[in-house]
């Protein structure tokens, strides 16, 4: 059985249920899909697009294995001849896509498939599934980011990430967002971001002795001495641990940052900042972990907390305040026609379209106009085509050159956006051709 | 590259980091950890144990592969003999824990490692990613289930779940807390778990004429018949399938349902209840999805609404209310010697421990104790063990099995634990000898 992450019966049954469908029907002209989020969570005031290199691998790669078409053709639901019709099935479609690390709105699609309309409904559950993610997750690493301003912030969330993808894919959300890396040493292999980690409680506990454990980590990392004073009591720790790095620096090893993971961070900082000054170690940096969000991270600075680098985890990998996203893969053209759906409260814009950006001199972004795909309006257009006839037009861009482009995009923001707490909406515009069609296709439907 | 649920190096930075040092310390005597949740979810009662399976599925395949090895040795973090010592590394402990399907409480623990240091360290951190979702899952599953009594309920969370890994394993915790199957292929592939849906707007849409899209669907799946009616009007699509209906049953084909995905949920099946009743079609369920959670659906059921299956997603696959667990994987003892750490708010109970549950006559659970294993205390032991030595005691229960015990542990839980209101906690002791050992251990700490 293929690996959960590639298979492509990692979607939901209707998908299959509405290909044999199309199949018997022989429904197979060109479909336009897009994703997009109907409203921005409560308390956000941007989102951040990632995830779409993942869907990208995932569009070249799909195919059903033979184990997937024995099992189609044994559970009973689908016809031979439907089944064998999918055996040599590829996505040969186009995609456009905003570039990850771009800020957009409620309403802005940030990715488009245009394929046969058996392929582009297929694909539905596992572009949602994807998209959704490392978009929430980027979006929240991006709040992080502008609370923790210029200092040291790293990734610790793949413990109470939601699984193994979540855990990989958030470590690289966060990064592009802004992240200085992560403890995940898979995201370190995959994409050479870089790493932290020092050394857990349990480190500390099978010691006897806390200097002890403080003075055996030194050693074998001598290039990397971060150690976590907080296990039994965190000022003793800071007290006691001056004598050792006097010793330390001796020998050339430089203790170069002490943990804090319990209590009143801030007021623990204030005592081991003034403990370790006191004592000769104003190089020792003071690092703090343990429930923090954005929220958290800013009080602290705003406080006034000697808190030299975050690292940041759970809240931060779930969303915890908002874990999902209220996002749609929806259709928008068939057989060249356009078509919206009506549901209340889930209507859509019909058609295929493109979001135009306007910045002043500054480059301060100024306003967003939705509108359909070739007309003319001012702005920059931020979706283009990444994908033709089912093959990448472009190799992967680097991941450092992912992040630098979401930093300029996360500097763009009006400062107000860029705040915690809400500000008044960005300003996204629907321009009047787009407004004209959808009024066409609700009276065409009557 | 191993697929990423596979890779042992899905883990924390500091694993590694810590074993080298056990290995340049030669400390390798026998650990024990145990995975336990420090405090239920505000507005929680219990937690269903879930995602025993997968830890022991992971314990059991524990090795690095030659390509991480090579990117350990090159990465610049660790000594050549130590990397060259993981080369045959697996797991070679023991392994108590709780069935799936338990119910639980704060501080009890579900899982408890006893191995070599390093690979009782080394596995950590998949063991809480594993855990901590997948006894999410159920728990919120559960509640969903307890809100919906005896109502069909389906899985529809995979598009929104937190990536592959995350949409595959909730598909499976919520089948054994007591949902009735899931939309989701591959836990049917997988698992058997029963498969349900139906079709998506866009396939109403790419239709002209909304009862085509209908009588299409009918005629590809005569046994399967449920057809969306919210895309455009929802009682007018009740009211026009009508006659289809009738023309259906006189090819032997019989709507079995429609499903309602947006809108007043409630205000529409009553409506759409009683057009259905009027047009003779009695027979023809009523499905409602859409934003969905346990206090949805038992509003929904309190006012009358006449659904007789629900699709619950998002809410329940990211446990939206509470994405996380407060969980914990903890060092217990070391070479023999109880250990616990003492941090601020976080402190742990020390030793190898033991669940005893009491009951009553008819099977109602009356309270738990918490002590040492060994220590003689009323009421059946919650952890047995299940693997030894790396290997599993026995085979895996099949997933009905474990879904029935589930099933009888929620049923013994007292009435007011089983509302979705909060209730006074349930009972759990801690028993004198594990009060003791707490006190010796600290007091060998001074």
């Amino acid at each position: 059985m293929r690996p959960t992450e590639e298979s492509v019966l990692l979607t939901d049954l209707y998908q299959l249920t509405m290909l044999q469908v199309y199949f018997d029907q022989e429904l197979e002209e060109t479909a336009v899909f897009e994703f997009f989020v109907r409203k921005l969570p409560a308390g956000r005031n941007f989102l951040v697009a990632c995830g779409l290199e993942r869907v990208l691998d995932f569009l070249e790669d799909l195919h059903f294995s033979q184990d997937e078409l024995d099992w189609l053709a044994g559970c009973g639901r689908f016809s031979t001849r439907f089944v064998n019709s999918l055996t040599g099935l590829r996505f040969t479609g186009d995609v456009q896509a905003m570039a990850e690390g771009t800020v957009f709105f409620a309403d802005e699609p940030i990715l488009r498939v245009v394929a046969p309309l058996r392929e582009a409904q297929l694909v539905e559950t596992r572009i949602i599934n994807l998209l959704q993610l490392q978009t929430l997750t980027a979006s929240k690493a991006a709040r992080v980011r502008f609370a923790a301003r210029d200092k040291l912030l790293v990734d610790f969330g793949l413990r109470r990430a939601h699984g193994a993808e979540a855990g990989l894919l958030s470590a690289r959300a966060s990064f592009v967002a802004g992240f200085d890396g992560s403890s995940n040493m898979l995201a370190g292999m995959h994409w050479g971001i870089p790493l932290f980690g020092t050394m857990a409680h349990s480190f500390i506990q099978v010691h006897d002795v806390e200097l002890v454990a403080f003075e055996h980590f030194a050693h074998s990392h001598p290039g990397a001495t971060t150690l976590l004073i907080d296990t039994y009591d965190t000022e003793a720790a800071a007290q006691a641990l001056l004598p050792l790095a006097h010793r330390l620096a001796a020998e050339g090893i430089a203790v170069q940052a002490v943990r804090i993971d319990s209590g009143d961070l801030g007021e623990h900082a204030r005592r081991v900042r003034a403990i370790l000054d006191a004592g000769g170690a104003n190089a020792i940096k003071i690092f703090a972990s343990g429930n923090l969000d954005e929220f958290a991270v800013q009080a602290l600075l705003d406080a006034g907390a000697p808190i030299d680098g975050f690292g940041v985890g759970t809240r931060m990998n779930t969303s915890a305040d908002h874990p999902y996203l209220d996002c749609a893969y929806k259709l928008q053209e068939y057989a060249g026609v356009a078509r919206r759906k009506r549901s209340e409260g889930k209507a859509t814009w019909p058609g295929r379209k493109q979001v135009h950006r306007r910045v002043d001199g500054a480059g301060c972004m100024l306003g967003d106009t939705l509108t359909l795909e070739g007309d003319s309006q001012p702005g920059t257009p931020l979706l283009a085509t990444v994908m033709r006839a089912g093959r990448r037009i472009a190799s992967s861009p680097p991941l450092a050159e992912l992040r630098e482009y979401a930093r300029t995009q996360l500097a763009a923001l009006q400062p107000e956006l860029r705040r915690l707490d809400v500000a008044a909406p960005y300003s996204v515009d629907v321009a009047a051709p787009l407004r004209e069609l959808a009024r066409q296709v609700d009276q065409h439907r009557g």
